[in-house]
């Protein structure tokens, strides 16, 4: 049985070959597991012509072995750019590809020193993210599972909500189901924003102590088997006022429209636009304040963005979240978020909890 | 009453004259909050002599202005790096210092080109990092108290290590326990390593169950009042047998050793030589794989670094780990960590776990 670790720096390396690279430095984590299966903290990957060649510590040497195949494991004696910078040397590139994102103005010096008289340095972001957008069938069950499993835990939470319990016990709950129902952990730090602090889309667990009649947001992730979750669900506690009511219905049928008109072939921003049009019908489109959404896996946040104006298009294998919004500052907030994948015909939502308001 | 960030910042100031800067670009979170008390995720501060401008995005605007007195806070338009290199260029400063290890490639290219005319980069590690080392006494309050939290959490755990829990239960606990005591979360993953992956000085949780007869190595941390603790207990599951006993002893001396070395002025690396000698004495100097500790403050590592052959000198006021230990591949390992303060004369230990040998 053929890995899929071999199989996709088969493919980096005809992207390599298409943008007249000799080799690609990979400093990112979630790239170099990607192509190679080692999961340690720190190291530096080298994919050339010459083969695949794995820079790390001392910590992580034993695992890396034990992690990967088919690729050399070189142990870091001077430190981890200098060693990098002399292998790139011995394989005396000509042109080496890198991500300017991704490597801090001191390691690129120090790996440029090393490397001297070795090839051009060409900033090559987002070829292994391409690669990753496109999720094979085991990354699906994975993807599938911690999908699920936040689901789960948000379900679960719901019991502990309650006037009078802080955010911050919801949200050590959260982290605690996650890791006892067998995940690595969370994909993010939880939000639970509860009052008028669910008007800030970002607002992490405070002190504050939920009340009656307060919109409450929580949004959510698993990492399971390596994979990424996040979904968000906005409950009442209370009795609903009609014009909260209204807001939750609109966002609700801009999700849905977002999700109607995802297939193979959209561009992102097509899908931005109509979870936009939607909230504009209802005159709420100015309180939707940031994007419909973001591709999913290895990372929480990945290729590709469906923001305004965004040509990049849709293909199948994408898994994406849909996660449009209602933000009244003063007031409160609405989210519903799930994740989805692209099918080869529309789309399949693989977070399963319901949409509709929940009331507590 | 004078606040702590204007003091920082006027001894910042100060820095900057002797260092012959116009500005500084602080790009590094933790450095942004101890000189303005913005703990906001995302943003950039340029200290210059015309003042303090703290650049981020609407989601951290509001927030931003909060929690900040006597500084300038921008709204990003076009981008992060962009509206930096926009204020430099304004300021017309001439020598602008920068962090290389906290800046990326993209970042740099993208600042340096929209301050185009302002001055030259000038590569400044550190500057902040030097006034972080040496604690304030609300800093020393909360550093107290997190190290109290941390201990308080590793002495709860022990009521559930038993044969036949996994690791990650362990983990998931530890974690609970922390935010449920007011944490705001973990200064770092915690470890959990038992038997054989107890000599893997970085192991985290697996499923791995703990067994009768095995060392449990437990390392964790709690941010409090933003704050990092972290202590590290050894545990033997059963009937300790004399030879990992005399291990046991050699790593709880060498640590004695070394906290027993800290005064000011003695120079980092003795008390690491400290250490060492002891294990030396015992034949186990080779298992010590690592250094003998590190700062912690805002941070879980930070200066200075407790290393063999470091010159810098400790000063009053700096908070240090002191974590020996020995780790036999394959048999096992043992470290015993705790935070020590170093005061006028000597030493104050702000962990508070018994160091003897914990058999369950």
């Amino acid at each position: 049985m053929k890995s899929p670790f071999s199989e996709r720096c088969r493919k980096l390396k005809k992207q390599l070959e298409a943008s007249e690279l000799d080799a690609l430095l990979v400093t990112k984590r979630s790239n170099w597991y990607y192509l190679t299966g080692f999961t340690g903290d720190a190291g530096a990957l080298v994919v050339s012509r010459k083969g695949i060649t794995l820079i790390t510590d001392g910590r992580f040497t034993v695992q890396a072995k034990a992690e990967t195949a088919g690729i050399r494991v070189l142990l870091q004696r001077k430190g981890l750019y200098e060693d990098t910078g002399e292998v790139l040397k011995r394989q005396a590139v000509k042109r080496i590809g890198f991500d300017p994102q991704q490597l801090s103005v001191a390691q690129w010096n120090t790996v440029r020193k090393a490397s001297r008289g070795a090839g051009a340095w060409v900033a090559s972001s987002g070829l292994v993210e391409t690669l990753r957008m496109r999720k094979e069938s085991a990354e699906l069950t994975a993807m599938r599972k911690a999908a699920l499993l936040a689901g789960q835990v948000l379900e679960g939470v719901l019991k502990l909500l309650k006037p009078g319990v802080r955010e911050t016990e919801i949200g050590a709950e959260i982290e605690y189901q996650m890791r006892k129902q067998g995940a690595a952990g969370v994909s993010f730090e939880s939000i639970v924003a509860s009052g008028p602090r669910s008007a800030l889309p970002h607002a992490h667990p405070t002190a504050k102590r939920v009340r009656k009649n307060e919109l409450v947001v929580l949004d959510l992730g698993a990492i399971l088997h390596h994979y990424c979750s996040d979904i968000t669900r906005t409950i009442y506690v209370g009795r609903t006022p009609p014009r909260i009511r209204n807001w939750y219905q609109a966002v609700k049928e801009a999700q849905q429209a977002a999700i109607a008109a995802i297939r193979p072939g959209v561009m992102c921003g097509d899908v931005d636009a109509a979870a936009r049009q939607v909230l504009a019908g209802y005159g709420l489109d100015q309180y939707f304040v940031h994007s419909t959404g973001h591709g999913l896996g290895l990372e929480v946040h990945e290729e590709p963005r469906l923001a305004r104006g965004q040509k990049r298009k849709l293909e199948a294998g994408n898994v994406i979240t849909i996660e449009p919004g209602v933000y009244v500052a003063g007031v409160g907030g609405i989210r519903i978020e799930d994740d989805v994948l692209v099918t080869a015909t529309s789309s399949e939502v693989l977070t399963r909890v319901t949409r509709d308001l929940i009331e507590l």
